[in-house]
């Protein structure tokens, strides 16, 4: 593997050229009437995107492998070597209907190990990265190790679709646990929601059914700050596989699954 | 009356003003470890920015009445005159958690008339404001008339609380809206709601509860841009009078009220 210090300086280095082929696409939306091409352009954004880090991660770490929402990518069996997993626009609904709220995610594997982490919300220019083991940033400022809250003074992530009948989870246990914390929110960017987790912005985040680019960025800088990622029954979450997720500090994971997920 | 444009140039420079109180306090806050000082200092904060606006008015324009969340201002009875309606900080939890999606809002009312509303969205400098029959604007931008969007293809803005059993609405309707839209999201402040609404990042805003400062700025910029807000029996919402609400363009409301809530 190259150094991991300079796989790192590159990824921030694309990802913030990335926001800004992201940030010139605005003025083109804005051109833009019908929802059709709305769509379209989208679409394309999140392609180009996508394309634009295969093609520079090709080129310059030519053994590294790329899994990517848009499919461009490698397909994949198992994950060996070096793995980038990329959203080039998480949160793509709201960069259709508000320009912002959404966010690039980038999660760097080494055989299975989360290494480095990047979410870039770009219309904020904040950038969140780390490498394992040497501490989470917010662009130069270090982020602080996450505080635990109490369960009934917490703030969590959690899409009123949940509370209602799906065959993920029982409505009813979601519904028991929206009344006894302070308050949800929902922002329709997992990437967002996880930085929001590591930030301390919101105490948890949970999610019936998320794809391993909505949450490996996330998840490798929320397990740097302390945090716990899991799947819904407890299990490590796996960087090629769909599955639930709750994200949140240790204790109130431990909380949350004690109440209401066992 | 003062004139109309006069109140709104104040109302403006003062909006702006209190926002940078606000901004200056995020650098305490960041100071403040235990929970017990942040609320003290959140409590003075937004009785700090009211105060503000009361000492303001009844310099420049002591005939007005000012109507505001932490009930410095006068108890009212009727809406005789010129009320200010103001919530000096709106996403109170938000502001707190994330100092960040909270915001100033400002209605102001005359014989029981929107005719100027604010929503000052601090943290992006961003100043949502009208002269009701002038045009509604973000900063110095004219803001674009509301659109239709089918319900189909709705983000609703909706807390997760209203599909848990509650004595406002049958939690069973709720969760058939949000399984028949496109999407929900929740933001924690009505007034950044109720702006998305305006601006066609949320195509629709329901709550079942809120207070005359959490809708009046929104309320009067909403309907300036052609859209509709009423409680969820379809009656006029009333500045002095806590009530449900939705917020969305005429043809979307009346299908929402048709299918849900007649």
């Amino acid at each position: 593997m190259a150094g991991i210090d300079e796989i790192h300086a590159q990824a921030v280095r694309w990802i913030k050229e990335a926001g800004q082929r992201i940030t010139q696409s605005f003025e083109t939306i804005l051109d833009i009437e019908t929802k059709s091409s709305m769509n379209d352009l989208v679409t394309n954004m999140d392609k180009d995107v996508e394309h634009f880090f295969i093609e520079r991660i090709a080129e310059r770490f030519p053994d590294h492998i790329v899994l990517g929402e848009e499919g461009a990518g490698h397909d994949l069996e198992e994950l060996k070597g070096v793995v980038w997993i990329i959203d080039p626009i998480d949160g793509t609904m709201n960069f259709v209907h508000q320009q912002r709220n959404f966010a690039i995610s980038i999660g760097i594997v080494e055989n299975g190990v989360g290494k480095i982490g990047l979410i870039y919300d770009v219309v904020h220019d904040e950038l969140y990265h780390c490498i394992r083991g040497e501490g989470a940033f917010q662009n130069e400022k270090r982020i602080e190790p996450m505080k635990e809250a109490k369960l009934e003074e917490s703030i969590v992530g959690l899409n009123a679709i949940w509370l209602t009948e799906n065959k993920k989870i029982d409505k009813d246990v979601t519904a028991q646990l929206v009344r006894e914390v302070r308050g949800t929110r929902s922002y329709g960017s997992a990437a967002l929601e996880l930085i929001y987790v590591a930030t301390g912005r919101l105490n948890a985040y949970i999610s019936m059914r998320l794809a391993p680019w909505d949450f490996a960025g996330g998840t490798i800088i929320i397990e740097e700050l302390g945090g716990k990622v899991t799947d819904l029954k407890g299990n490590p979450i796996h960087y090629l596989k769909k599955s639930s997720l709750i994200a949140t500090s240790p204790k109130l994971h431990e909380a949350i699954m004690e109440r209401y997920l066992s």
